[in-house]
């Protein structure tokens, strides 16, 4: 004979419904109710049926997680924060790889087997974002937007981002300036341009588009595209970075072209992961606070979930900030190289 | 009326049961069905309730991951690979993170919600590995195993890879040696150290304890036991790191201390991450086919999950070998430092 939730509800005092509720984590159950109904699970080895529960009560308490490539620094850090923030409500979170954006992960988004999503690669192309608004399932942008209206959203102010780092640069007195973007076909990346673009322009500095280079936001943009800038204009004195990735790829390129950084070259990224501190790069960077802004999304999503949120979209917007670290100097006559 | 399974037969001319199969992306249906059936479903606007699969197949195709810091660079290069490879076999991948090792963590992997699991972060301490094999659920160590029999497991030959470090290091002449090693209660950490200490023993170098720093694999690790171990005996000029990412925090911590590398100090890696080859580093280091050691534990899971595996637990080691690259040199007298 196998245990039920009832044998569980008269060994831990509790009703039946509590004992649902306390197993799935419920606020409305006391922590130590909670505790006592898990305790009396434990002893007599009761495992709930998830499907069966899952049947019974509509939701799945799952929230799926969308990135692209977890190899990328980035992610990591946006997906403890989510994960921790997520779980505080009881809600567990499922991981899909972009890479995955097929069949399987696109059924995983849509089959019910989630209650919600946070989407954290969003582009301007993605036919996600309209799947799920057509199957009405709940889901937040983290970090990106897909430029239409209609969902919440956690996200950094990338356009004064790209407005601090160009009145740096044009404040250290460099004219000669060139931009590793991230993709065109990202929110991130072309805000931070734009608001670069914008902030050279308003003090007279022109950026022409042979020094302009962008890619995905890894190393290779960065270490691959250092090289072509400078091929196109060795004169070049400074580049903004589409984030601390690519900034990290240029500054491992410079090494490799013979370039000291600052003395030759000013390199400035976005994000501030922890590697930018490291004492190998001490990159200057714009900071914002990366993890609350994950843990933002999380709560942006629940509130949605359990309905205490119902109006229109709601944008949470982190207002990033410089940190002067040892990648910046004003532009000097550079010594001989590549000869 | 809402669209059934049925309807999807009818629609794309197949039985109710090629399309479950299909739409859960069984082998035994044809590339060409499934594609079929997918675009019927699509067509009908239908989507299969997983909750109600769930019950009449008794599977979830769905693998747990457990892997403790996914902020740890280590663990998102076995992660692209792992979620590849259980794809491909239609499984999907739901990460749990070790600091959800708690009730709800244990409650997913235990209540049925998926079919088997991967444990990257196996400690001898662990009592999840029991209380899976108690509830018969099928799973495979990655990377370190809990030093028990019984489980499959894709695994480094560890030991192996210390031995080889402490006979390069001998080799070029060095005789103070330290290790920063891993933790003591991981196989890996263990290990690692068994060999290195065995290779010096046969060598006849010793590894007095005040040379040895043990953590977690961490930047910290690296960047604060350096600073400890040269606290200890500045005389050190060899360093054996428990990973690369423990090496690359003892590089920096190098640079803070104004010692250079390798002039002053040799450091040897483990893994050969990608950032081992950054010019900012040049990290010599043991190497291993790291994405295919995660790929392997996903056939060997997936192997007892479909019942094509059904004997005594196996073991596929890896063997590391060592890459030559910037921070290996013989000892020299090093410069007046700390002054």
């Amino acid at each position: 004979m196998s245990i039920t939730s009832h044998d569980v509800a008269r060994f831990a005092g509790v009703s039946q419904a509590t004992v649902s509720r306390a197993l799935r984590g419920d606020p409305r159950v006391s922590a130590a109710t909670q505790d006592r109904v898990r305790r009396a699970a434990d002893a007599l080895n009761y495992v709930p049926s998830e499907a069966g529960r899952s049947l019974s009560t509509h939701t799945t308490r799952r929230v799926g997680v969308l990135v692209s490539d977890l190899a990328n620094p980035f992610y990591p850090y946006l997906i403890g924060p989510l994960h921790d923030e997520l779980e505080q409500h009881g809600y567990r979170m499922m991981l899909l790889t972009e890479r995955s954006d097929t069949a399987l992960a696109t059924e995983g988004l849509l089959d019910h087997s989630i209650d919600g999503a946070v989407l954290t690669t969003a582009t301007s192309g993605s036919a996600l974002p309209e799947a799920l608004r057509r199957k009405q399932v709940p889901f937040v942008f983290l970090n990106r937007v897909d430029g239409r209206d209609g969902a919440d959203a956690a996200v950094v102010d990338n356009q004064l981002g790209g407005r601090i780092a160009a009145t740096e640069l044009v404040e250290l007195g460099h004219r000669k300036i060139a931009l590793l973007g991230g993709s065109p076909d990202t929110s991130s990346g072309r805000d931070r341009e734009q608001g670069f673009v914008a902030g050279l322009a308003d003090a007279g500095v022109a950026l022409p588009a042979s020094r302009i280079r962008r890619g995905p936001y890894d190393f290779d943009t960065g270490y691959r595209g250092l090289a072509e800038l400078l091929d196109a204009d060795a004169d070049v004195t400074a580049v903004f970075c589409g984030n601390d990735v690519v900034a990290i790829g240029a500054y491992n390129a410079a090494l490799r072209e013979g370039l000291r950084v600052p003395d030759d070259l000013t390199l400035v990224g976005f994000d501030d992961l922890p590697m930018a501190s490291w004492e190998a790069f001490s990159l200057t960077t714009l900071r914002y606070d990366l993890p609350e802004m994950a843990r933002a999304a999380a709560r942006l999503l629940v509130e949605r979930l359990t309905g205490k949120a119902t109006g229109p979209a709601r944008q949470v917007a982190f207002e990033p900030e410089l940190v002067r670290r040892g990648t910046h100097a004003p532009p000097a006559l550079r010594r001989a190289w590549r000869m």
